[in-house]
This record gives C-alpha cells, sequence and structure tokens, in this order.
C-alpha cells in the first residue's frame, strides 16, 4: 500500500498533507487528507478522527472550511478526511450528472448492483481500508472517533454503530437521519442496493439504532434554518428511537443555523472536545 | 446607495451576508461580504476590519478559508471583504488572462493609463466608498482597522499609511513589501500607472514608510516556507525601514509556513487581538 504525497502545509504548528493512492476495495485511485497535530510522531502516535463529507464534497471541503484544526492541535487529535465517492475513468456516474448520486455521492454504502458495485463500496473502504493504510503510514494509534455532515452525518451513524467495537464515539453534523423514508437518501439506495428493502435498512441510521445494543455516545448537531431539515434530514426521527431506548444521544438544535460549513465550524470545537473525552479515556 | 443581499449565514452567534451594489467609483457592480459579530446592534455599534485579498481572490476566500469568526464574535469586531477588482462585462482583463494582473488583480490602487482607468479605481474604493456604504447600513461605528495577505498585504499597508487618520492599526500576512521592485507589481505598476516611477512610489509600502511619518501599529506576520518570499515578497525590505526609523512595526518570521489560507487561520486571532487593542481602546 504505497502513497503519494500531493500537498502539505503547516497549519497550527501541526501539518495538513493530501495523498493519492491504490484503493483496492474501490478499484480506483483515491485522495484523501490528513491533519496532523504537533505533537503526533513515532514515540507519541495520536488518536485519529474520521470526517466524512456530504454530496459534491472531496476530501477539500472540511480541511478548507471547518476550521478545526486549532482545537484538533489543542487536544492532540488527527484528522482524516477522505474523498466521498470512487473517482476517476472508469467510475460509473448518475446518468444525468446529478449530484446526489455517483460521484460526490457514494453514500458510505458497499453497493451490490451493477453497474455500481465494482467501485462503489465505500462502507469497506471507511471501515477497513483506509484505517489500515492510516496506520501503516501515520504517527496514529488504533482509537478512533467518526463524525460527518449531511450524507456524510449518515456515514457516521450508520458506520459508527456497525462497529462500536472501532470507534469510540460518533458525533454528526446535520445528518440525513432515516435515509430510506426521504429522496435523497432513497434514490441512492435504488440505485446501490436495489429494491429489496431489507438492505437498505443496513444503511439506515434510524433503522440501525432501533436493532442494534447502543453503547456507543452520541452528538448530533442540526442547524434549524437548515433547507433540507424536513426533507432530507428529519432529526426527530432520531431523536424519538434514542428517547424510546434512552440511549446516550444527544441531538442539538441550533436556531438561526444553516446546512453550510459556517455552521460547523461554529461547533466543530465541541465536537472535537467531545470526542477526546472518549479518544482520550 | 442600495445593497442587495445575496445570501447570509449564522456563524459563532454572528452573521456572515454577502452584498452586490452599484460603485459609482468603479462604474460596475460589486460584491462584498460582511462578518457581523452577534453584538453588533444600532444601540452597539462596533468597530470594522477592512480585509484586503490577494491575487485572484473574490469576496469568499476570506470569509471561509480564515477562521476568523470566532475570535471576531469574541472580540466585537466586524469583518468586512471586498473583491480584489472591478468586475463584469466591459471591464477590461489581462490580454492573456494572466492570474496577475487586471480582473481579481486592481492592486488597491488609482489606475491613471487606458484602458483601465475607468474602472480599476480599487484605492478611492476602499478608502472612501466601501467605508461610507458599511457605516450607512450595518451597526458599526467609525473606527476602523485593516489587514490583507499578499497583494492585499500591499493593499493594507499602503491603504493605512496613506490615511493614518483613518485606520488606527494595520497588519498584513505575506504582503508585497516592495511591489515596485518585483515583477508582480512591475508588470501592475507598469500597465495601471505608466511609466513614471514617482507614481509607482504612492503605491510602494517600502517606499511610503520611508516617506512619511508612521505612528500607526504595525503588524506583519510571514511563512518561512512561502514560494513568493524571495522573489515577490521581501519582507527584509519593509524590516530595513522600520527599523532605520525606529518606528512601531513587529515583523514576524514563521518557520515552516506557505503562503496558503492554512498559515493565516493559523495566526489570524492574533492579527484581531492585535487591532481590537486600538480599535476598543
Amino acid at each position: 500500500m504505497s502513497l503519494t504525497n500531493l500537498s502539505q502545509a503547516k497549519v497550527f504548528e501541526g501539518w495538513h498533507k493530501q495523498y493519492q493512492h491504490r484503493s483496492d476495495v474501490l478499484s480506483c485511485d483515491m485522495r484523501f487528507a490528513i491533519y496532523l497535530p504537533p505533537e503526533a510522531s513515532s514515540t507519541n502516535p495520536v488518536p485519529v478522527l474520521y470526517w466524512l463529507s456530504g454530496l459534491t464534497c472531496t476530501d477539500e471541503n472540511f480541511m478548507q472550511k471547518a476550521a478545526a484544526f486549532q482545537k484538533a492541535a489543542e487536544l492532540g487529535i488527527a484528522i482524516v478526511a477522505p474523498d466521498t465517492s470512487p473517482r476517476g475513468e472508469g467510475v460509473p456516474d448518475d446518468a444525468e450528472g446529478a449530484y446526489d448520486f455517483g460521484l460526490g455521492a457514494g453514500f458510505y454504502l458497499n453497493a451490490t448492483q451493477e453497474p455500481w458495485k465494482q467501485h462503489y463500496q465505500m462502507y469497506s473502504y471507511i471501515v477497513d481500508e483506509l484505517p489500515q493504510l492510516i496506520e501503516a503510514h501515520f504517527p496514529v494509534n488504533k482509537q478512533k472517533a467518526i463524525s460527518g455532515h449531511s450524507m456524510g452525518g449518515h456515514g457516521a451513524l450508520t458506520i459508527g454503530m456497525k462497529n462500536q467495537d472501532q470507534y469510540t464515539s460518533i458525533s454528526a453534523f446535520s445528518p440525513i437521519c432515516h435515509p430510506m423514508t426521504v429522496p435523497w437518501g432513497q434514490k441512492a439506495f435504488r440505485h446501490y442496493l436495489g429494491e429489496d428493502k431489507s438492505t437498505w435498512e443496513q444503511y439506515d441510521a434510524v433503522e440501525l439504532m432501533k436493532a442494534l445494543p447502543v453503547k456507543t455516545p452520541i452528538l448530533v448537531d442540526q442547524g434549524e434554518a437548515d433547507n433540507f431539515l424536513n426533507d432530507q434530514l428529519k432529526p426527530e426521527t432520531l431523536q424519538a428511537v434514542a428517547e424510546a431506548k434512552q440511549l446516550d444521544v444527544q441531538i442539538r438544535l441550533h436556531p438561526g443555523y444553516d446546512h453550510s460549513y459556517f455552521f460547523i465550524q461554529s461547533f466543530i470545537s465541541e465536537h472535537l472536545a467531545f470526542h477526546a473525552q472518549f479518544l482520550k479515556a
């Protein structure tokens, strides 16, 4: 597993770096970005927060716009931001190039349908291949947390709940909470997974929270002025399960905030502090 | 002077907003962005930091990438980010569309040469028209500071030193310190100002610092791993004048940092705190 370094920049005494590598799981070249806090070294490996971005994003959006590095440097947490789908020639896209399916919209699942299944295996990439790569090449330990935004919030919740031995804590900004009931999720699941809705439940945070014993602490932030709140995100569906099962889930609604990175930057330090409690425990 | 609101997003309990307006000085429509901290109100007008961006930027780069809002909210300082040149149909550009001249490269001066002089009047726009517009439409007081990056660092230094009654304090990241001696500056000055180099001195921070009684406190941050350091920026030329004249100028060199917004975000809070001392005094 070799890596090609594409860029590096010092930031808050740590380093932001972008890499390209061949992904066996996705059968294509992939790019990711990592922030290494100043204290990270081979003799002092640090924990990692995996950040999953939303529709249309690459590894760059969070790293450029989330204003996360000051707090990550202070807490000694690395951040890894993968891309949001397989990429490159030969990777199929939405027939009409829509933003909400195909390239930039991998939905963090393993596709089972043609022509998607050869490349669209983002679930395995995030859960298995990428952490192995990170742990082989960077001064990090095996402590991992997971977070994300919108489609990536869906990814963080579902991956985190299905792999509770792997992630100490889960958080999300504006997640698609119940994708099998909303347009973004239904379009993606129908194409990637087919018509059998029992397979959809494996990638639906509300259904997983109902079905699984959830012990992992979860923090969700949602802006009340988010244009997608009622039609696509539906945090009340997650809240209902969390309350019924009396889980350690905090869902915070923030008046006036929208779906943008301006919202994320306003609360990312609190998410990092939330994860630090468990990563460093 | 009417304004059209283009966007708004809540961030750190304050508001980021973009506006379009007709500029009489520039003879075109212009866009700018403003961050209003939460405490700003008609009964509590706040001071303003004007931020001048570098080559190729618009009003968006700083606002999305500089991570300035947490500190601005805490200190109660508004930030205004104008565009970097006149824009629109009929505004002439570099003949070959180069990034370092014409659109996105107004150099914060008043052009005297054809075909530039009709629109390229960024000096007057920043010094006069824009503050009048801001003070007429937003809950700000008349206290102003100025800062910027690269070409915008040149703008902040030159505008700040030529208008010391207007700005309490000046700061810059990676400024073009002595533009009349470097390729970026020479190309711009030759086209916008003509061949008479005595006119160039009016927009050259080193020459202005030599010629003027400079009382305004100045802070400059420069990354030592900046690709443009030796050929375009030359902070040592400014340092020499500041030392010879024993001025209140701090020039800090930062090992490992480059020319990007990752550098700016690492130190922007210190710039805001620097300006706050004088804006709030």
